[in-house]
C-alpha cells in the first residue's frame, strides 16, 4: 500500500434532541479557529446528513504534526468539552491514512 | 440552520479478505479520473483506516449539479461496478450538507 501520510478524521456525533443550534454554534466557533490557525489543517468543516440530530466532522491534515498541533491547542480543548455537554454518547472517529499519490493532490 | 449548499459525501467500504491490491488499482484510478475531469468536485480521496479491509472516500462538491454531474460519468459507472466485485456487502454512504459557511471556505 503505497503511503504519503496525510491524514483525515470523519467523526460522526449524535446529539441531544433539541440542541441543534447551541451545539452549532460551538462546532462552527471551533471550524472557524481551525480554519483561521492552522496551515497544516487542509480541510475542517461541519457537515450533517440525513440521520436526525448527527453531525458529520471531516477533516484533512497535511501530516501527524498537524493532527498533533490541532488536538493540542486551547481552543480545541475547551471547545470539546462545550460540544461534549449536548453529545447524545460518545462520537465515531474514523482516523484515516490517504491511500496514494493522485492528480489533484496540493 | 444556514445553508450554503455545500455537498459532501463520506462512503465506506469494507472489501473482502485478500482483495487489496485490485481494489485500490480501481479505486485509485477512479480519483484520478474524477479530480483530472471534476472542476465541482473539490474533493475526491481514497482513505483507509485502523479497521481492516475498510476504506473510506471522502468527498466534497461545490453544488448538486457537480454531484450529479459525477454520477452521470461513464467512469464512475463502469468504476464503480468493478469495485462492487470486491466489496463485502453494501458500502455505508453518509450524504451530508455543510452546515453555515465559515473562514477558509474556498
Amino acid at each position: 500500500m503505497m503511503e504519503i501520510g496525510m491524514f483525515g478524521t470523519v467523526a460522526t456525533i449524535k446529539i441531544k434532541e433539541g440542541n441543534a443550534a447551541e451545539f452549532e454554534k460551538i462546532a462552527t466557533e471551533l471550524v472557524n479557529k481551525v480554519n483561521e490557525n492552522e496551515k497544516g489543517c487542509l480541510l475542517y468543516q461541519l457537515y450533517y446528513g440525513e440521520v436526525p440530530n448527527t453531525y458529520v466532522f471531516m477533516e484533512r491534515y497535511a501530516d501527524q504534526a498537524a493532527v498533533e498541533a490541532h488536538r493540542s491547542t486551547e481552543y480545541f480543548k475547551t471547545l470539546g468539552r462545550a460540544m461534549a455537554e449536548f453529545m447524545d454518547g460518545k462520537p465515531t472517529v474514523q482516523r484515516l491514512k490517504q491511500v496514494g499519490r493522485f492528480v489533484g493532490y496540493e
